[in-house]
């Protein structure tokens, strides 16, 4: 049998040329209204993964003309205090968007927290209100990593009739994707850590969607060749970043991979951006009803 | 092959077993706050199905000491003027819980009409926010049909395990059980009518959850005989109530099988109430809130 090698998904390009468009859409806007969309991000704790990701969002702002803040609670800060906070920037009219940084320290319930953000400016899109709206189909705000993932799978069109597989049953990625991908006609099987043979779901896959946590977890035993792997994970091993893939292995058996870095988390941190604009546009058209 | 007759489950047995409960439940909160538990149910249009299940609502609100009104806006009414009619009962404090019947007719919105309703009023859970409690493992009501699919699987926790298929992807069925489902650790996989071959995943699975609302759509050809087949289709032929199995073929092919009628029906009718204690209960324990 010939192997040809994968063809690797440049997650940079197309956040680039996602990045393109958002520059001229917030200018537009901006000038249009005389406003300034603002996004404040919420980091608690010392997270590492955290801490990398709002860094990656601030570089964006700056890239798109949008101002971008960093607020950092103290790491003991109870529930009731960051109500407090939520609800001063739920309430001041300059800032379009909040998000709090996942994971949050223990004692912190994050849904709870990001309940408290209005819907309109739950800029990751993990609140209960915007997760209902994309079960019942009327997506508004979606979370990042989700979008990521579809817009990647928007490009290969036919695999929408596929055999696909989301390895992740998190609040933030497989949940909210089960649920996009559902509402844009394909067929969805979701596995987690609980599945007692995960292989049985992603061997026979031509869509795999990994966000499992583990470096080097999939190999091409547990995938088939004709499969478009989407790697979620991020791991951190030996001081690098690296994905779920056994990333030498599937790249000489699977027909696309998406590297890590450089695959969906680009993407990811564009699309925050995205959210950013709708919320900006839904603000301003109806600023007479908040 | 020795093929030995499905065990036949029993809705309407597990149906009389809640409804004791309830009755009970109800008896002591009611007294507890010389409160009475009010349930108003919108009828818009002429549909069989909704109907009939408004009917058996009120009969079991009878029987558990509850009271159940029936609205009949004309079929006529607008957006805006139901609106204000759900305006009016969401603020009535005598008014515990409202359910809009489903299906509505084509110039309403079901998803924008039920948002209206807050979300601790929402008794069929299906408004976003009730959706997204869901997704993000905070249930609280929750749809009634899924309720009353998860309220069988979990006479049988050995299936927890086992391959499982919902073919259904819509908000009132296939969507919020398969989020409740992964919330109880089940691996799931969820086919609809744009699905290119259902067969690939219902012939493998241990338990199939059909919504399809095509009589005789599932035989013993599509379904392997250690399945557990749960019935929610409900369609009328020559004036009858079934649902989509050939029954008379999968009753003596498979392990388990719920009939139609009295099979989810009965339960999904109960289970309504049960929503309706928990939003009682909340609504007295925080009343100083609302």
């Amino acid at each position: 049998m010939i192997n040809l090698p994968a063809e690797i998904i440049d997650g940079s390009k197309i956040a680039d040329s996602i990045m393109n468009t958002l520059r001229d859409s917030f200018k537009e806007q901006q000038d249009k209204t005389g406003k300034q969309a603002r996004l404040v991000l919420i980091l608690i704790g010392k997270d590492e993964g955290a801490s990398t990701y709002s860094r990656a969002k601030i570089r964006r702002g700056e890239k798109l003309g949008v101002r971008v803040d960093l607020i950092k609670p103290d790491e003991s800060i109870s529930e009731a205090e960051l109500a407090v906070e939520i609800g001063q920037l739920a309430s001041d009219p300059t800032v379009t968007g909040i998000m709090i940084e996942n994971p949050v320290p223990k004692h912190l319930s994050f849904s709870k927290m990001t309940d408290l953000i209005p819907f309109y400016k739950d800029i990751d899109g993990t609140s209960s209100t915007n997760q209902g709206r994309i079960v019942n189909r009327q997506e508004f705000l979606v979370p990042a990593t989700a979008a990521a993932v579809v817009r990647i799978l928007s490009n290969y069109p036919e695999l929408t009739k596929s055999i696909l597989t989301i390895v992740n049953r998190t609040p933030v990625v497989g949940r909210p994707l089960s649920q996009m991908l559902l509402n844009r006609d394909y067929t969805i099987s979701v596995c987690h850590s609980k599945t007692p043979d995960v292989v049985i779901y992603t061997r026979r896959s031509d869509v795999v969607i990994s966000a499992v946590g583990k470096p080097n977890y999939f190999d091409d035993e547990m995938i088939n060749p004709d499969c478009t792997f989407i790697d979620v994970g991020i791991n951190y091993v030996d001081g690098k970043v690296t994905g779920d893939a056994n990333y030498q292995s599937l790249v000489k058996w699977v027909k696309r991979i998406t590297p890590v870095p450089g695959g969906v988390g680009p993407i990811t941190a564009t699309l925050i951006f995205e959210n950013l604009l709708k919320a900006f546009n839904y603000q301003n058209l109806n600023s007479g009803k908040m």
